[in-house]
């Protein structure tokens, strides 16, 4: 099984055809940064379109139960996410709302600060917010993930021990490994996946030792080493695959409408796009060798099949549904 | 098992303690009449939160699974829908979009001639519009069903015609027993039930021969002989109850936003209000009332708890789940 826990591609009939060439069971997807919630309806539609297209190759994912259909007809299960707020605008019942119509991940912030938490780029980070509590709250009553890729340390930390299920950080990779500002510390990954959560990691050339040129073995030592100090069961993969996206993408998701400046993220002036994909992974083709690196490390055939797609898996299986703890009602925090 | 084919009550605790001593398993109930979609995503919003504070009481009602368990568990599922397009906006993709968050029936018109039909107060009927035939294929695709209450004869007609699946006048009575203008013609209920569609009877008194004044005897003999007419499994239950509502809800009904005068509709000026209900329909407690009128007429059990229930039952099992024919995308017509 191959599941990966990040992609954002600027999605195709050649894509979808790829993920099958690739194996991939599932993949979530991110519909939205910016958007708010009636823009994201649009983008809920668009896939809607998708699936009536592209039959044969995609089908929406809700549950686990369509990641099962999607391998016994050999299609791949699309899982939808945000990696911002913004779709819930400043209503909690939107929470509930974009869960109905798919959401299964959001992230609390996407950089920078936003009503529930602190972002990654931010100066200073205070934390969860009063509505950020109550959100992750919510959330956890439906079966919506807490995504905390983009946010800073301690907001991910105090999100971590918070939400009464486990979270994740779909994407991302060790600070320790590879310092970029969105890679994380010691303490973060460890509240995460001590508290039950998923870490993904990222094939982002900007989240790897040596960028584009970064190494399969290196990118796999990384995992094996990480296995070891948080256990193999609490990691995936979460390509952060942004195939085929033009220029003008990458800036809505750095820039969306919160400044009239550029603001190059990880890039820079004169590297302004999207980085040049390591050789090793320049698509969903190339899955399978996430696998052969991964087992050349030493880890074990069940380690790898959970890496791979399974540790997922599980966490599906235990994150959509809506929680079956009865909340007397108005009872906040 | 009861099933009431449509209400529109100002909601309350006590109105749905009362929906559970009437016995009423499920209740279609009005969530928009002239809402757009961001204001209709509210009112999902608002009964969601009603699910969460009555969890004895009510439960959401998708399938006719869910009729099962609120039967098994004690409560009234209930089934959500529009008495007009206005949710949809003019955006085909909607309405895949409002049948994720619950919505079951939507009329393609209310009174008024509308992007897809027109309404029964319109002097002149073009029926169905392109949009409304494409919108109608599209409501058959997803499982949303076509409801043409408040719309005209041959709008309703064609929609019969047209639509691949069974379609709903979920709130009206026969114009040959009370000739109200909402009140349906022999040849529009025939086109609906010959082709699979289902006919709710009304207890709004201005749909009443003799309005709030009319007996028992009179209602259930006019459906024993409408059971005569079209056949007794086509026929349910739907009361048209608008409980507890203040008259700005009345105008809101009446009025939306299509114009800045006062229309009256069924009612005048001097009566611009709700008309009492009639002694023997005060409320959902008195559903049982009508079910021993029912079997007053002679009609026999498996008719009586067809008209009670049972048909509508086996309409919802019918009408919510998505199409199973395969479309080839792009076939438009």
């Amino acid at each position: 099984m191959r599941i990966d826990g990040l992609q954002y591609a600027n999605w195709s009939e050649k894509i979808f055809r790829q993920l099958r060439e690739g194996g991939v069971d599932a993949v979530h997807v991110t519909i939205a940064y910016h958007e708010n919630f009636r823009e994201t309806v649009l983008n809920f539609e668009h896939w809607n379109r998708w699936f009536e297209q592209y039959p044969d190759l995609i089908m929406k994912g809700l549950g686990v139960d369509d990641i099962d259909t999607a391998r016994a007809t050999g299609r791949t299960a699309v899982f939808f996410g945000f990696q911002n707020p913004s779709p819930i605008e400043d209503d909690i019942g939107l929470v509930e709302i974009v869960h109905s119509l798919g959401a299964r991940f959001m992230q609390l912030t996407y950089n920078n600060q936003s009503l529930l938490a602190t972002g990654c780029y931010e100066a200073e980070d205070a934390g969860l917010t009063r509505m950020g509590k109550q959100v992750v709250r919510e959330m956890n009553r439906v079966g919506l993930v807490v995504d905390m890729s983009h946010s800073a340390d301690r907001s991910t930390i105090e999100a971590a021990e918070w939400s009464e299920r486990p979270i994740a950080i779909t994407h991302a990779n060790p600070h320790d490994w590879a310092p970029a500002l969105r890679n994380k510390r010691d303490a973060v990954i460890r509240a995460v996946t001590e508290n039950g959560g998923m870490f993904g990691f990222s094939v982002y050339p900007y989240h790897l030792k040596g960028k584009s040129g970064c190494t399969l073995e290196d990118f796999c030592e990384m995992i094996a080493r990480a296995a070891e100090r948080y256990g193999p069961e609490h990691l995936g993969i979460g390509t952060d695959l942004c195939q085929d996206q033009p220029d003008s993408v990458v800036e809505w998701m750095r820039v969306g409408r919160w400044t009239k400046q550029i603001d190059y993220g990880e890039g820079s002036k004169s590297d302004p796009g999207f980085p040049p994909m390591p050789l090793w992974f320049q698509d969903n083709r190339h899955f399978g060798n996430i696998e052969v690196g991964l087992r050349a490390t030493g880890l074990n055939e069940t380690e790898v099949a959970g890496i791979m797609g399974d540790n997922w898996y599980r966490f599906f299986s235990e994150s959509f549904a809506p929680s079956t703890k009865r909340e007397e009602f108005g009872s906040g925090n």
